[in-house]
């Protein structure tokens, strides 16, 4: 009997490997969310969005896969109109399949962003949950270095204007037509070994060295070779165009890194990341590329495009090693504190005059001593309280207190707000 | 032949009845979001967020349910862990249920407000799509009717706050007990009965009056109630506490309806709804009202609760209704033109010096004549642009041209920002 009154209680659990974003996680997340947007305007990049559902061929097309599509961790399921539906696990896709519906409209270069939340279907962990956000961030329609060079100093201002400095974080570039030619110059020669040494370097930094050695061996067959390749790899350190462009743009945390994969098909040239370098954080703090043929995938000419994702859950655990987040991201201005109940309209009166000068108000309604209500104030970090009783309803002479110092100054409201 | 090479290109449409936001419309989206966050925030409502998939049984709670639930209008599927997910059709359920999970935490009364999207299985029509975004704004933890008052009057400011006069919308009021005791006034005593005629106000003002007298009819079953009900019922205009409160407040354009039903189960006292008076929009902009026992389903005593939804989609037909939608959302403040491609690693430095003053700066990256670079300028709404070339890099004095005077200014980039 008592196990099925239980049963009737609903659970206050949200689904498995999602986050509630109760009003403090949400200040932060909010931080950073207007930061990435802040930058990302200033250097006039528009903002767009789509729906979270997507048909599900969008990820099916060969060139647009990627590894982890291939293993099925999509969330996918079939409507009541018998269609297939994704929620979608990245944006790339969806700002390819926008750019090129509208290609005859547009004029390019586009310079577009948006801020996603994208699904995966995976065990929770460290920096990966099944529902995360990202920043994207993409140039469409250059072929430019200069678009390459401009995206990547955009992620790298976004740290910047976090608060980072340089010695926090590491750039690192590929280019796979380059590495190619790099592999070719020390004697592998077929592209399809060149894939699979590429895509086990993908895993290179979670993987200890002596495995990476042996499943390197195992697909050059050629021991010499695997040595070449281990003792090499890391010391290539040539500067490209695209890091020699952010060189004169004064920026120094770039390697060039012939070692750097990434698990999607679609990247043709530059591919990049940023790793935090405190050792506390091994993945990536956001990841990019040169996609020049995404779009052709719609027909037509494919639109030349490079951008980046960087995601809220690696960027919070960034700013939190680093001590970079701000306090007091949730304030208000003036907690109006009725005596009684029965002033309440009264001081609801006076908020909204308040209101009118741009300032956050709120009248403390509960049935409280005026102690509690201050201890209410100061815990949602009221920075003045004003407490409303029958004389100052009468004499239209109020007190405003800043809570932080105690001070008190005296007068009408509209003497308080000056 | 030719119809399978077809098939290979993807569709550029997105999933049927939700929207992609090019920048243009975005930047309305935005401009709808920051103001209803902004309000809410004068109010000292504090944002917070939750995931869109949801545990199904949130929805199949008795008193949790409405009645397009009940016609299974929900996006429900199983994940791979067996477990049945609800994309959220409606944002009360998830923020009761946050509330309940960390009632011991949380400091009543509370003010809480989110913009999330909410999905619906329907046929797409003006107003309704599949996916839409709402305004959700709730003060938990006051049984006092000024918690009500206060609601009405952050929704009412909303809209005034987007350039709205009172005279373009009506507040309609209803309050299930006054209105129960109404129908007993007249003569109708069993609840049931007065459930399924407030279940048919409900689609009142969709259906002919014809219709809606011979379905008032069937309920009765007495031709004289039907009569004083059709008569009375939009006469009613009794001033209750919270329409006499908004009076007090200089809120003159409310109504109390006691036709006013509302689809939900957990009401429990106020509801209202808002209308725009134009005639052209007749779906309700804003719906809400107190469900004082909803978080009793996760256990513990229920905390009582006042709150409403606004829909972005019924919000913009009114602002555009209404010629409210202020132009040029989409604007950069300087264009950085270089003449040739090889300068545009130096107009990229330049920009990066404007942006520090907090500016929005382009720098054009097409190989384009001059006039082609402004005529892009003017389509992104740049407020002015520098054009860089040879002799602007040696001397180090460019001029910014203003685009909408075409006055122009001389000097290096420090004297310009000035």
């Amino acid at each position: 009997m008592k196990q099925e009154a239980k049963k009737q209680v609903l659970s206050t659990e949200s689904y498995k490997g999602v986050r509630d974003f109760y009003p403090e996680d949400l200040a932060i997340q909010r931080y950073i969310f207007d930061t990435w947007a802040k930058t990302a305007e200033s250097f006039g990049f528009e903002r767009y969005d789509a729906s979270v559902l997507e048909p599900s061929e969008l990820y099916k097309a060969k060139g647009a896969q990627n590894e982890e599509m291939v293993n099925e961790q999509t969330y996918t399921f079939i409507d009541k109109g018998d269609r297939e539906v994704t929620l979608r696990p990245e944006m790339t896709p969806t700002v390819a399949r926008m750019v090129a519906g509208k290609r005859r409209e547009l004029t390019f270069p586009l310079r577009w962003y948006s801020i996603p939340n994208l699904f995966r279907y995976e065990r929770p962990q460290r920096g990966r949950l099944r529902e995360h956000w990202q920043l994207n961030a993409d140039i469409f329609g250059s072929h430019s270095e200069m678009a390459d060079v401009e995206i990547i100093l955009l992620a790298n201002q976004i740290l910047l204007d976090f608060g980072a400095r340089p010695e926090m974080f590491e750039i690192r570039i590929n280019d796979r037509a380059e590495m190619q030619a790099w592999y070719q110059s020390i004697g592998v020669a077929d592209s399809e070994i060149i894939s699979q040494i590429t895509r086990l370097n993908d895993k290179k930094r979670k993987i200890p060295v002596l495995e990476y050695a042996e499943k390197l061996q195992k697909i050059t067959g050629n021991a010499e070779l695997t040595d070449r390749i281990i003792l090499q790899l890391d010391q290539v350190g040539i500067h490209n165009k695209v890091s020699a462009g952010l060189d004169k743009l004064g920026i120094k945390n770039v390697v060039v890194d012939y070692s750097l994969a990434r698990g999607f098909d679609y990247y043709t040239g530059t591919i990049f990341e940023i790793f935090d370098v405190s050792g506390k954080n091994n993945r990536s703090m956001l990841g990019g590329g040169r996609y020049d043929n995404l779009t052709g995938l719609f027909g037509g000419d494919p639109i030349p495009a490079v951008g980046f994702g960087m995601g809220d859950v690696t960027m919070r655990d960034f700013l939190e090693t680093h001590d970079l987040l701000p306090k007091n991201l949730q304030t208000v201005d003036i907690a109006l504190i009725p005596m009684k109940q029965e002033y309440a309209l009264e001081a609801e009166k006076i908020a909204q005059a308040i209101r009118a000068t741009g300032r956050k108000v709120y009248v403390s309604l509960a049935d409280k001593k005026v102690g509690d209500h201050i201890k209410q104030a100061e815990a949602r970090n009221a920075q003045s309280i004003i407490v409303i009783g029958e004389e100052e309803i009468a004499s239209g002479i109020f007190t405003l207190k800043t809570l932080a110092s105690g001070s008190e100054i005296k007068g009408t409201i509209s003497d308080l707000l000056k």
